[in-house]
């Protein structure tokens, strides 16, 4: 029917094909190449997924090669599938091109029925263990393929337990356990509407649908827009035979990883459960130990694995997250794949394998996520806090986070939404819970080690995690977390240290993460890969230091309206702003203009070697003006003191009849920016003037600097020519009476969708542009930032009007599209021209991709994004990030 | 040196030269074709100007094609240029492609020295004369050529008429103006710093430069702004010889029309002086006659000048206004032009044209400008009006203006800042008052004729204006008009009755322009020519009235909100928008519902058979809502009475948190348009239901009704999807309620930038597009309008940092640049796609023409200017404006 190949057995495939076997088939195959001891099976590629979703008839053309599949994995276990007396049981597995952990679904010990149960009782000699796994299968599948509600067959399984007096399930002796398949069958049919299907391939070929329906379940399609992976991915199904870690105390199962993903400690790291399947140690159900440990519960199967799991990461050259089974004292090996890390493991791990010579240094970066570098900047608890310790667990995510406590997903989003911090609590968490860790600051589980579901999302999701808490017991019901006497309740706060593994009782002082060496390292080289240079925002001299300190290459954008809020300051320009005539004007800014020249001096002295863009004046005047009821009060203290008639009355009623006229109605759109220059041309020209006098100063010095003057809110290019010609004048009369030369640029900001459109004629008078992104934003949205993030982008987002707020990322469509019209357009008339961004934009990993691809010069963010922006930056030239 | 031809005698050309031998230039050399008596002369061309402009020495390269011509002339004429018996004297005219009255320079009798003036004294054996001339050529030379102002030239005439106790300039008897000549001889040589050149050929040259020069004065490059003339098209220069009206009683000068440029009566109109220059015609220095009186005066000449005239009307197919000398009881032709004529004439004219066969309908259209029509629909003083008559002068430009009085162009333009409206009053205006006359609302001078200065300026103005108000005294000094006891003083208000030629005093009752058949005829034609419709933006049944009576095809914008508005209206939308739940939300709106549908059926009715946008709530909330003052007055006046506790202050609390609640920092770009229908879909649903009822109620009476319903301010496609899904649901539901069928269309505004980077994706839920341009314009500049317009864009305009006002005119950089995005993206997804503007520049003749050029399907302005959106339609589709 079809020429394509829709069904492969794991000899057939590699690890490069992860595209069309997914990445756990394509892991298993290779590991099939390299000898290892693999659980037989075969793979239905993500294509076949997709076929099935555009048609689901597909399935019946190539069900004649499953079957044949089957067949062949039937002859090479030498079993029969699902009955006879050694029957072959199997799981169906999805497995998408790129992890996706939890999200989508698998279906063990499938083949079972009330025949095969007993044939795998006797092979097994362990009819508990086959009950067991029948009642499993019979949960699992009425789950996946028919939506079964799981707690009604946990209230089954509870009530067992409680009558039989026992904690645990493995401790329901076999003839209860018959009787808990007996009722599940029972719930199974009740809410299925039909008996459970005891033929073992109708139930393969249920199970195979629910796995390929399962890429369209809800859950997995939130953490795809989370996560940015494309819905024409599709997920592979893969069949394996089954093996089993919990026959007996020979048989056992965990998972480990080649190295420390907490901290990148290269060591076997991980964890196992003996006589135990699988999905105990991932659920969180019982707490695992420690890999060591098994060196001394079996020696030869630890010796095994370490050299198996160490040639894997040499030929994978990644650390390595494998699972593995204990088959009556034979080791399987079920999945290798790369290992999800934490930020700091992922640093230390990049490092240290360029320094074994496993990887080179492009590679190492590539490593190094964005997000990772993000979370390396994560507060940490100060360690001189002083709080309360509650309890300690695992520190299974690091970082910290303080906030109120929360014991529900639904909760934690409501509350988050409200503008409050919230830690969610809960005894372990599941799948459904995503959108609550999400939302939460920080996570603590009562159970569940480094490898439960708590830990590998909250790790993914760079949020403080405390799993595996066993001293607390966390209440869901009462809505508490005790620990003896000491009781939290909702709505307390605590903090999470998920760096040590601690929880606080209070919120304890947090501190700025210090940058490691290996850190800094993996910064160094990430700056060799960009082609986007990182500058910073800065108005201080201090902001200037701690912005080099953190590797910017010049500052983007010194707004020079913040030096003239000072204490000593707004006076003087609250006269400049009252003044009536030219001359009140220029006497008030000559007196601002001997404080401008010292800021100057002293941020291009910080700065020197490397540019520096001074904006001028930006904001509405009305922004230095004191409140209208203020002037009021003021006003009405001066007539109850019998000074109607004074001075100072008077003073008071100009200032109100200033602050009136000042008045706009939306501001943002009013007067300001350039257009002050414009109609108060003296103001460009004080500023202009103060730059030129610290340069001169500094000249004098001998200190190399390299100051560029930045023209706000231009939108024509007459406004350009403007204060074009303003400021070369400036200059050349100050060139002129000193006898010195010294060098600048005039550049503009682009921030408003008309300067986009002539960007040419702008560019005949520029040197350089700046996007303000913030402000551009604002204008092509027609969204007023202050008013829309209070009044309705929340309902956007909520209604998924807005995929995500273009304040915190950069929106292509139209931004982006007036962006590469000014880049086209400006670079069309001066090649030379250098185009950055100056928006919040700059330092948002996403954005800095976007700016890589229109072929800017360099983003310009808040220093402590500046890292952030420089592994974006190397990323995006890799193709990484896009 | 240079194969391009720059001189050309009269033989040479024609009337299809205007481009390169300007426009008197190629009418004399085409009479001159005819046979008509036009006196010799050559021209140097339009090319020749711009050549001198790019380099002055190009002059000397064709400085012997010059003197070849005039070599020729003396040839033709017989007479030596400057010198012998029968001395040769030439006039020196600009001559710009097209008219620009006035506006560059002219030197008459050039070529007069004191050795050629007493030639000039015998051959005409008037010494007077001669010396009349020479003083006037001294004078016109001196201040054309050296800038020697005229002020100096006047007094010395002022000083001899006093002395000499006559009122007029050709009452100085011939030895007194001997010893004016020498004493303009002293004024020049102080001011130009050397002796009056006696040499012909110097003075040749020299006003040559100065007319090439004059392509640059100030004044002609206002001029040529305000009527978006090019700088490219350069003057022409004509050389011509002189002919005298000014040798005696057998001689005279005049201006005729062949229609009257006033009202467009076909008949020989115009004006005429015995014994006088051109100049003293149109400087308005004396009153001339009526032309018909020439009929007595000269008989045979009248007879000659109305053959002449007529073949000239003839051959032109258009109103000429022609100027003519009569030497000697010989008439020679000075020049035919297209004459100027008022809006009415225009009308009248084009359609009494085509009645007469001499132009088609389509030239007839063409024949009236959007801005003539525009002055149709000015205002008339209302027949009822009982202001006292001041005086009567001649109707010189028609339309009505109130006012104060000025006397000054300046004042006029710094009280028309400020706001005021007013009448500049003068004796008579020259080209210098140029800025006064288009800051007044009309203008009143007590000398010069129908083709005075002023008369001329104000008909191309579309300014009312009174000519030749002999009756009157109009002192600049005093700042008065007086007539007898009656004194009118600066300030004072008064009225310009430019149709009737009436002053009142006090400001009359005006009315509205009644719409002559003619006009109806032209615009009927025009809609035969334009490929645009023209919609009208209303919200009332009586605004759907007067829009089709205008001729409107459409409601463009339909707005609800105003429908909230009024009095027994606003009380329930108050109480929806303080409403704490949905319930109360809800219960408001069925009231409001009631209304609306009432209000809907009203305009659909009105509007049968065309098409009816109703834009969906659009304002922000906040507007419905009592100003914060008034309920704290309210407030106060409560607790005042002792009612602190009372339930209507807790009422007025409420409503003051809610109004607290509802400020935003920019309205402009807050929660308004579709976010407010995003967040409260109770509101659109309202809407929709109450437009959806009128429907139903209008189907069953069997009218034709075309609703379309509108969606403000989408910004992506999933607030359009949104608003379609919504609206169409509802529709559906009332269809299958009632079981009838009904259509409607659900289309969207496009104002803010990004809507139209993704009109493509929005094309796909939208049947209509409609651009906001006054939003789309404030979100592309980045510029509020309230605020703009009081803060800075006049200092924009004054210091040419726009060429005009972005909300009056469509900018196309910016905002026209994204419609064009919008149109294209649009209609690739949507061919069908109906897509017009409803912002105000939809009655702009240039912002037509643009909608015209991107291929929009309909502009949709105020009723009121429905007839020039026609008229500019029609111009558009035939290329004449772009």
């Amino acid at each position: 029917m079809n020429a394509e190949k829709y069904v492969y057995s794991f000899r057939e495939g590699n690890a490069e094909m992860k595209n069309l076997l997914g990445g756990k088939g394509a892991n298993l195959a290779q590991m099939v190449q390299y000898g290892l001891p693999v659980p037989q099976g075969f793979i239905l590629t993500t294509h076949a997924c997709l076929e099935y979703g555009k048609d689901e008839k597909f399935l019946d053309g190539i069900w004649g090669d499953v079957v044949a599949a089957m067949n062949a994995l039937e002859k090479e276990t030498g079993k029969t599938f699902g009955s006879g007396e050694n029957p072959l049981l199997v799981s169906v597995r999805s497995g998408a091109p790129v992890s996706m952990p939890g999200m989508m679904d698998t279906v063990l010990n499938l083949g079972l029925n009330d025949e095969s149960v007993e044939s795998l009782a006797r092979a097994s000699s362990d009819r508990r263990f086959a009950f067991d796994s029948y009642r499993r299968f019979i949960q699992m599948y009425g789950n996946v393929v028919h939506g079964v509600n799981g707690d009604a067959f946990e209230e089954v399984l509870e009530h067992a337990k409680k009558t039989l007096g026992v904690t645990f399930d493995n401790e329901i002796p076999e003839k209860d356990l018959v009787e808990v398949v007996a009722k599940f069958k029972e719930i199974f049919k009740k809410s299925a509407g039909f008996d459970f299907p005891s033929d073992p391939w109708q139930q393969l070929r249920n199970a195979v649908v629910a796995v390929f329906r399962s890429w369209g379940n809800p859950r997995a399609v939130t953490y795809r827009k989370l996560h940015k992976i494309p819905d024409t991915y599709g997920t592979a199904v893969n069949i394996v035979s089954m093996v089993y870690g919990n026959l007996g105390d020979d048989c056992g199962t965990g998972v480990c990883f080649t190295r420390n993903p907490s901290d990148g400690t290269k060591e076997l790291y991980g964890e196992f459960l003996v006589n135990a399947q699988g999905e105990d140690v991932v659920a969180g159900i019982r707490t695992p130990l420690p890999i060591a440990q098994l060196k001394d519960a079996m020696p030869a199967i630890y010796d095994e694995l370490f050299e198996i799991t160490t040639n894997l990461e040499k030929a994978y050259k990644d650390m390595q997250d494998i699972e593995f089974t204990i088959e009556r004292n034979k080791l399987y090996i079920l999945q290798t794949r790369n290992g999800k890390r934490s930020a700091g493991a992922a640093v230390k791990i990049a490092v240290d394998m360029v320094n074994e010579g496993l990887i080179d240094k492009k590679t190492a970066v590539g490593r190094v996520s964005p997000e990772q570098v993000e979370m390396l900047l994560h507060r940490q608890v100060d360690p001189k806090a002083e709080n309360e310790v509650l309890a300690k667990g695992l520190p299974a995510s690091p970082g910290a986070g303080v906030g109120i406590v929360c014991f529900d997903a639904d909760d934690a989003v409501e509350l988050a939404k409200s503008g409050k911090k919230v830690i969610l609590a809960r005894p372990e968490t599941c799948p459904d819970d995503i959108h609550g860790l999400f939302a939460a600051e920080a996570i603590v589980t009562s159970r569940g080690g480094m490898t439960s579901h708590a830990a590998v999302v909250a790790r993914g999701l760079g949020k403080p995690c405390v799993s595996g808490c066993e001293d607390i017991l966390i209440d869901l019901n009462k809505e508490t977390i005790s620990k003896g006497d000491r009781v939290v309740r909702k709505g307390d706060t605590i903090t999470v240290d998920g760096s040590t593994g601690r929880v606080l009782i209070g919120g304890a002082p947090l501190k700025e993460a210090s940058f490691s060496e290996d850190f800094k390292t993996v910064l160094s080289w990430s700056d060799e890969f960009a082609r986007l240079q990182v500058w910073a925002n800065g108005d201080t001299p201090e902001d200037a230091r701690r912005a080099r300190s953190f590797g910017a290459k010049g500052i983007g954008l010194c707004r020079t309206e913040h030096m003239f809020m000072a204490a000593d300051r707004l006076p003087v320009m609250q006269r400049l702003v009252v003044a009536d005539s030219y001359e009140e004007r220029v006497k008030a800014l000559d007196e601002l203009k001997v404080m401008q020249k010292e800021d100057f001096y002293g941020i291009l002295k910080e700065m020197q070697g490397l540019p520096v863009i001074i904006r001028l004046l930006d904001p509405p005047l009305h922004e230095f003006m004191p409140k209208e009821r203020d002037l009021e009060e003021e006003l009405a203290e001066l007539v109850a003191a019998g000074k109607e008639h004074s001075p100072e009355a008077d003073g008071v009623r100009k200032v109100m009849a200033k602050v009136e006229s000042l008045k706009e109605s939306n501001p943002m759109l009013g007067f300001r920016g350039c257009r002050l220059g414009i109609v108060y041309p003296e103001i460009s020209a004080m500023q202009a003037s103060a730059i030129f006098e610290a340069v001169l100063q500094l000249v004098d010095e001998g200190i190399d600097i390299h100051p560029e003057i930045m023209i706000p809110l231009v939108g024509v290019k007459t406004e350009m020519e403007f204060f074009r010609k303003q400021i070369d004048e400036i200059a050349k009369d100050y060139m002129e009476k000193s006898g010195k030369k010294f060098s600048y640029l005039v550049g503009t900001m682009i921030e408003v969708p008309h300067a986009a459109f002539v960007a040419d004629q702008i560019a005949e008078h520029a040197e350089f542009f700046s996007f303000g992104t913030n402000d551009l934003t604002q204008t092509t949205f027609g969204y007023s930032r202050d008013d829309a993030e209070g009044k309705f982008l929340g309902h956007y987002e909520d209604k998924g009007i807005l995929p995500v707020n273009p304040f915190h990322e950069l929106d292509r469509d139209g931004v982006g599209a007036l962006m590469e019209i000014a880049v086209e357009k400006g670079r069309k008339v001066n090649p030379k021209l250098s185009i950055g961004i100056c928006g919040e934009h700059g330092g948002n990993p996403s954005s800095i991709a976007f700016c890589h691809a229109v072929g800017l010069n360099y983003v310009s963010c808040s220093p402590f994004r500046v890292p952030v922006a420089r592994i974006s930056a190397a990323h995006a030239a890799m193709g990484k990030i896009s």
